[in-house]
């Protein structure tokens, strides 16, 4: 097979492909029910960083293998198994399966976006997506927005608007060096990706002045006008508040209407990072937790945390549309014909100029599954990690450090054999050990109070006997 | 069904995830087969933008309505069709399919990286992905770096390090403001997102010193002293030069030696963005084209554009793999757990925290499909280009302003019947004739000497025969 034509032929032949996706198809439903069931797997299978480099080594050979079947099979078997149900780590979901059919469309059409005619469907999709999204906020009829490849990029995305719109000089073609330091205020328990886009635009460690927060984890109103005369006095130009709904260790949901109560009356870009909990507005019986993020600058929202979807799928949203064309202004003759800002152009206001079909899994299940479950698999999330809470706070071997806003929950354990001074370790400890044994995947954070134990439940085949399982496995392995 | 676990159940039900999977394979192989023929079936379906945004509303209902397979018929039939000969345009691959399987296999494990806990396998692909492309480059074993969501994040992942080592002082955590206002010397032919990414970082538009091109469309090392004389007498602190292969335009490939000379003179980082033409470096026959890039102090290379795979795969590459972790500097006690800075927790160096199982489709491609098929793809697809703008120039109702570099040809229709001012108009109208009759997808630009047609012959089954109808198609089209 020397001849470039044949070696094309087999790599694109069709009937190839549809014995190998059947094929993949069957594998992967396997797998799934065997990883949904949880018996027989580690949730993780734990290896060291070197022994995964040398199992999946870069020994690539000139011709073909055709062992596609034998590797997928090791790459199931070793990955996290995010649909196990005792899957309780970071957020990241155990994905709704049918949004993987759709990646493997959008993966094969490779409408990349960009340009109108290079994504057709997926333009209008992610048009319609973000109409809805916008609509389940609150936000007026003159929103707009993006998809974008993650949270971080999109709070980025979203503070450069912020940037062009309050520096009071023309950030984009002048510079920093125009006016003087600029900073937004952030509550001290926001994502880091929010110092990271402030430095990115060269604010320095400045660039993010911390306003405290209260015994739940939430920011202080009251304390942002101390921090904002500090900054002035400082010398630096605030132009925002970055409010989180909710936060990453704790999952605590800020105070917005006080927040955008006080950016109206400083003049101040209000900013909501509701990367993780904007689903909540799905929830009649959570939604009043973001209660005035429909009065924010822009928000951002992953439908890849809130809304069962595989990573990354992150909308940004403005609640003045025309402020999405601001993040970047760019000509490219090349690319956009004309001078004008058509919103089906969408590369004019991402950072990516390429992109994924991003809209069409979420648009996809939205309409094939329905809304209820999406609204449904929020509440009910919220309300298991409630309950949790409440079990562990009643357990005279457990601390619970503020009780959950979301379905984060942060707790340790705390046997009376084991002296608190060695509570810290005990958690790293413990972890650790389920993590490697594969019982369950979690994870720790540290807060003011000491190091803690962490879940995220996200995984929607969670139930109550899991947690309660969980409480067990870390009191026998504490006793151990 | 209005219970919440039956809902689950229901859309976790891995029977009728195998159902639904394996009739889209079989779609998707029957789509492929008509894509890949091209009969019976426009490149691109034209339609306007309020057209698509009506035909896939957001109409969303709340109980499952179960029209997968009829709403990804609409999206198949409404799609730009990639793996259509005729398929001319953008720099967007008609993706190997084993890809797209890889991908459903990604997003189905949606295993997000940032710690390598959340992705051992992925992980480990992308390290051994990135080692074999860095060896491939000629780049030395002190090379790391990180896949990332596309070219425009992986330029910036790149100038964020050279900004941090130097800007001559600690531009993350002392912000612009620490030192005067800086600027890299960039071809005029770069792509957009170069300018994007240094006004992002807050150097306003006079971060880019344009540096002049020759007739081929590739930098004037002799025109880069001028460049920085007149930048540092503007007080600007020039950092780096950034030089392109290929540029966007017209695909030229910069003169990498002189560039790297200038570089090693001055103190400057070299960054090298080979988004578009790295693959060159597979094939005997045109490696040639890329001399000096061995010497690059960052590189980027989209594996979606020159190896065959959907978007987004992006690899940035440093010679000195400790500079990886400069691009972002972060400290989160609920992800990061420990102040070392480990290669496995990739999310310390790569603008996403939660990422897609990138390498999975690379990884699996190179090793199943075997290097050759992409080492040839290069040669023949370059070859291709320059046999198609030698028919072009020899005829001489057709113009072709420069030779190709790699898989990009500019030319322009001149019959003899139309005025030479009238030429520029008449691509456009010829252009959109083609496209929204769905004849060919073919794009075009703007160029000292005026419009031009534009075609990347990135889809591997275009073929010479393809390449003659464009041809006569567009004579046809100029005759009405």
């Amino acid at each position: 097979m020397t001849d470039f034509r044949e070696r094309i032929a087999a790599a694109y032949d069709t009937e190839a492909f549809r014995r190998e996706g059947r094929q993949l198809v069957d594998t992967l439903a396997d797998y799934l029910r065997q990883a949904e069931r949880g018996e027989g797997l580690p949730v993780l299978p734990w290896a060291a960083p070197a022994v995964n480099v040398d199992r999946f080594a870069a020994s690539f050979p000139e011709e073909p293998t055709g062992d596609f079947a034998e590797l997928m099979a090791s790459v199931l078997s070793g990955s996290n198994h995010l649909h196990h149900p005792r899957y309780v780590g970071h957020q990241v979901t155990a994905p709704v399966p049918l949004a993987a059919l759709c990646d493997a469309v959008s993966s094969l059409l490779n409408n990349g976006m960009a340009v109108y005619e290079m994504g057709p469907v997926s333009t209008a999709m992610e048009r319609n997506v973000l109409r809805w999204m916008a609509a389940r906020l609150g936000m007026p009829e003159s929103t707009d927005g993006v998809l974008t490849s993650g949270g971080s990029l999109g709070n980025l995305t979203a503070l450069l608007a912020a940037r062009q719109a309050r520096a009071g000089y023309d950030a984009w073609n002048d510079g920093a060096h125009a006016g003087p330091p600029l900073a937004v205020l952030v509550p001290t328990t926001a994502h880091y990706c929010v110092s990271r886009a402030t430095r990115v635009m060269g604010w320095g460690s400045g660039g993010v002045v911390p306003v405290p927060v209260d015994s739940r984890f939430r920011l202080r109103p009251e304390a942002l006008g101390p921090a904002l005369e500090s900054a002035t006095r400082a010398g630096r130009k605030v132009i925002a508040v970055v409010a989180s709904a909710g936060s990453t260790a704790t999952g605590a949901f800020d105070p917005l209407e006080p927040v955008a109560d006080f950016c109206e009356r400083h003049g101040l870009w209000f900013h909501v990072d509701a990367a993780h909990g904007a689903a909540a507005v799905l929830s009649s019986e959570y939604r009043h937790q973001t209660r005035g993020i429909d009065r924010a600058d822009s928000v951002v929202w992953d439908a890849h945390k809130g809304l069962l979807m595989p990573a990354l799928v992150t909308a940004v949203l403005f609640r003045d549309g025309a402020r999405s064309f601001e993040s970047f202004a760019q000509e490219a003759s090349y690319l956009f014909g004309n001078t004008e800002r058509p919103w089906s152009d969408v590369g004019l206001r991402t950072m990516e100029c390429t992109k994924e079909m991003m809209a069409l899994k979420l648009y996809t299940c939205l309409r094939v599954l329905g809304t209820r479950l999406f609204a449904d698999a929020v509440t009910e999330s919220y309300t298991l990690a409630r309950r949790f809470a409440e079990r562990l706070s009643a357990a005279p071997d457990f601390d619970v450090p503020v009780s959950p806003d979301c379905n984060i929950v942060c707790f340790r354990h705390t046997p009376a054999h084991v002296p608190p001074e060695e509570w810290d370790a005990l958690q790293a400890r413990l972890r650790e050990r389920l993590v490697t044994r594969g019982d369950f995947y979690l994870v720790q954070t540290k807060l003011p109070t000491g190091v803690y134990l962490r879940v995220t439940l996200i995984n929607p085949l969670t139930t109550d006997a899991d947690l309660d399982a969980l409480m067990e496995a870390l009191r026998t392995a504490a006793r151990r």
